[in-house]
């Protein structure tokens, strides 16, 4: 264990960069904060961890680390430098992002997010669709960025069990399709058909869009269908991460 | 219109006790913020209106109201007093609570809320609930207020169209089971039943708990059935309002 006593460590620095997309883009390490992320990551043998950091009584509390990362005991006023959260659980972990695959398996369901702009609503849609066991999570343009903090603590260490990719919706969709996968979007329209006609099955794409705006109107041209969610009795919608677990969880039949 | 400059007028001072629970149950009234919000209550016939006020700018933009409540022009400071949202539309509504009726009429679903805490996760179940069709929603002991203004925020207007009580939980199951209506808890132990089993119904109520502790055993005794949503790869659990959806969408049919 290292001690780390002054906010101008290099290591401090680095980690203060971790808290902006550009920063964690750079160096494809991002942080992770509280017992129940940390623990997650540490059970998770997947998951890369560069290091352990917190204070002494944190530390104390997470117990013994059966894991060869380097661990950093930081004062409090470093922890306060890098909490994200309201009342720190002053416990920390670096891990790496996975690297990037060039081909996506696409032998399971894909959850597609058109501009999503809410981390937390980006944070529920990975969590749910890492519970109903989609092959992965496609984060298109202008969608809030898997990495930030507050998408990590809704989607509560389901990063560590789902395929995360940032990539272009339009592409992907034409390469799914050229495997005959279907791929469904999302929409209020007339055309649409409603999702309970549509059968369960074991591979296919789901797009869901922007909290305002929907699916964007050049991918809705691109997909198979689109079908929409019963909306009565005067409401007017559902919030894009109720509607994207109900399609998911009526879609995916894993056989 | 009538203007309000001080901040020890008395509706001044009324609206600021109806921020608290214990205020909104004294005068049963509660306060709406925001354009979506004083407009949807505005276009809803059944809703009582007690009066709405604002800032001049915001009180132009609603432009003229049909209805015959008083509108107060309010100061600033006193838009900023009443406001509870970071950027406040300075627009606001003084909405009266639905009476409370001794029987619920029992002709649909419903929603039963078994200490569900966070406000925000309570605003989605009414929101998604009002969306699906349930006839009501029932706040049971320990549930956050279904007035509080986060509450209001993530229901976006859904308070309008759905009955809402608070009620005491185990007394409604036995008056429903009385009038053979079946019950369903949600849950994770081995005797619940895999929620696509149960066929989609019209009439019956459908129990969700508490963020981390479930729906409480002694309730979970008295369901006709326990029902559990599958969790696959790793995950660890579903959001509560999440699951809820998954399960009102399945289980209700409208006919």
């Amino acid at each position: 264990m290292e001690d780390i006593v002054s906010l101008k460590n290099q290591q401090v620095k680095r980690w203060r960069k971790l808290r902006s997309r550009k920063g964690r883009e750079t160096y494809r390490t991002y942080i992770v904060e509280g017992f129940h992320l940390v623990e997650e990551a540490l059970n998770t043998t997947t998951v890369e961890i560069c290091c352990i950091m917190g204070s002494e009584k944190a530390l104390a509390l997470l117990g013994k680390v059966d894991h060869l990362c380097p661990i950093y005991h930081l004062t409090a006023e470093i922890v306060a430098e890098l909490s994200e959260t309201q009342t720190s659980q002053e416990i920390f972990a670096e891990v790496r992002m996975p690297q990037l695959e060039e081909n996506l398996k696409l032998k399971g369901p894909y959850l597609l997010l058109d501009a999503v702009q809410d981390p937390g609503n980006v944070g529920t849609l990975i969590r749910t669709a890492a519970a109903c066991g989609f092959e992965g999570v496609v984060l298109g343009k202008g969608t809030a960025d898997a990495y930030n903090s507050k998408t990590l603590r809704s989607a509560q260490g389901s990063h560590f069990h789902i395929h995360l990719v940032s990539g272009d919706l339009k592409q992907l969709i034409q390469k799914m399709q050229h495997e005959n996968i279907s791929i469904y979007g999302t929409a209020l329209h007339q055309k649409a058909i409603e999702y309970k006609d549509v059968s369960p099955q074991e591979v296919f794409g789901l797009v869901v869009g922007n909290e305002g705006a929907g699916v964007s109107n050049d991918i809705l041209q691109a997909v198979d269908a689109s079908l929409y969610i019963p909306i009565r009795g005067g409401a007017e919608s559902l919030n894009v991460s109720i509607a994207a677990a109900i399609l998911m969880y009526h879609l995916y039949d894993p056989q």
